[in-house]
């Protein structure tokens, strides 16, 4: 699964695919490119040492899952509150135990090497149980795999 | 495949999509989530009782295929008329012809009910030969699938 | 790989997708389909004749891969200067690189004859090396394929 987008919608599809298939037993690898990157920050991380133009683009981008927009109806913030409230009433878990759970269930997570470099992002500001990978260990995990999605 | 968007020009891609290898011969499960489930909706739909922030969402998002906007070049609504008004003057299908030859064609129609339970929409909203189901019905058929796509 | 967007991000991801596994001696089939197929104009095309509409429909579209917009902070153009700018920094190829490096590795690039249609977007205005095909040709190349992507 390539995880290339950050919006807040597709996220949490991703991650219900993910759990759902690996609690069908399923090896599952997101692989975690462009924007979907911001999905991995750690909002708590350490500042690090950056050039100009990365902490420029670091601070336009979301910092972590829970800084995430809707692809639509974003409503200036409203609309993922929103979600994240329904998510809570009908008991679903929210994305940040979805990714948890996610964890847990042995889903492996890829952020893209090339990807880290052009945004300027390190491995130290990414959450902990991350891999660093190019498309090489992406495109090797697809091959062995029943099904690929690009979300 | 999984129809997340509810953009028209993504809606007509999947269905083209899905009515080409279905005429092949191939069994076709489209599975509709988040957005995606707008598409699904009956217009002329009796009201079902609901709470208001479900019947916020609901007057939000388009009601039926007929309410899709574009996405790119949507231009308030000229886009997808332009769209629409082209492909006829070319033979080619509108997207309820699509929808309509789909499902003749035996492509299955599934609804999210997590995302109905989200969104607050509900079977009787939704048109006819709609069957309901999760994440593991979508798995469960994508898993025996020669192709699986986000879109 | 079906590329249906011409977001300048989504267009780089499928290129470096495409190249690695070309690299890894995979057969890879690229379906231009919809907004995708302006990635494909010649930027340097000579004016063919066309009804008022296309004629609109062309000049409001981006007339090949260098001008293209970032799905996200494309900040009126100064996105997708920066993106550049970096690949070039971090010495990542150029799209137009990445773009000839995948003819050079046998990659196939098929525009989608429907949509040429639609959009009233002639062969001839195409860059050199590429196949019109419909959706039963990608059809037949994704059932043999080991993954198939919706970018």
């Amino acid at each position: 699964m390539i995880v290339f987008s950050n919006d807040l919608d597709k996220t949490i599809a991703s991650f219900i695919i993910a759990n759902g298939a690996a609690a069908m037993g399923r090896k599952v690898t997101m692989f975690f490119t462009f924007w979907g990157l911001n999905i991995l920050r750690n909002p708590d991380g350490a500042g690090v040492k950056k050039d100009i133009l990365s902490k420029m683009f670091g601070m336009m981008m979301p910092k972590g899952s829970k800084k995430l927009s809707l692809s639509k109806m974003n409503m200036a913030g409203i609309g993922p509150k929103l979600i994240r409230y329904l998510m809570n009433k009908k008991n679903i878990s929210s994305l940040e135990e979805l990714m948890d759970q996610a964890k847990k269930n042995g889903v492996i997570f890829v952020a893209c090497n090339m990807s880290m470099d052009i945004m300027g992002i390190k491995k130290e500001e990414l959450i902990d149980g991350v891999t660093i990978g190019g498309v090489a260990s992406f495109l090797g995990s697809a091959e062995d795999s029943d099904m690929s999605l690009f979300i």
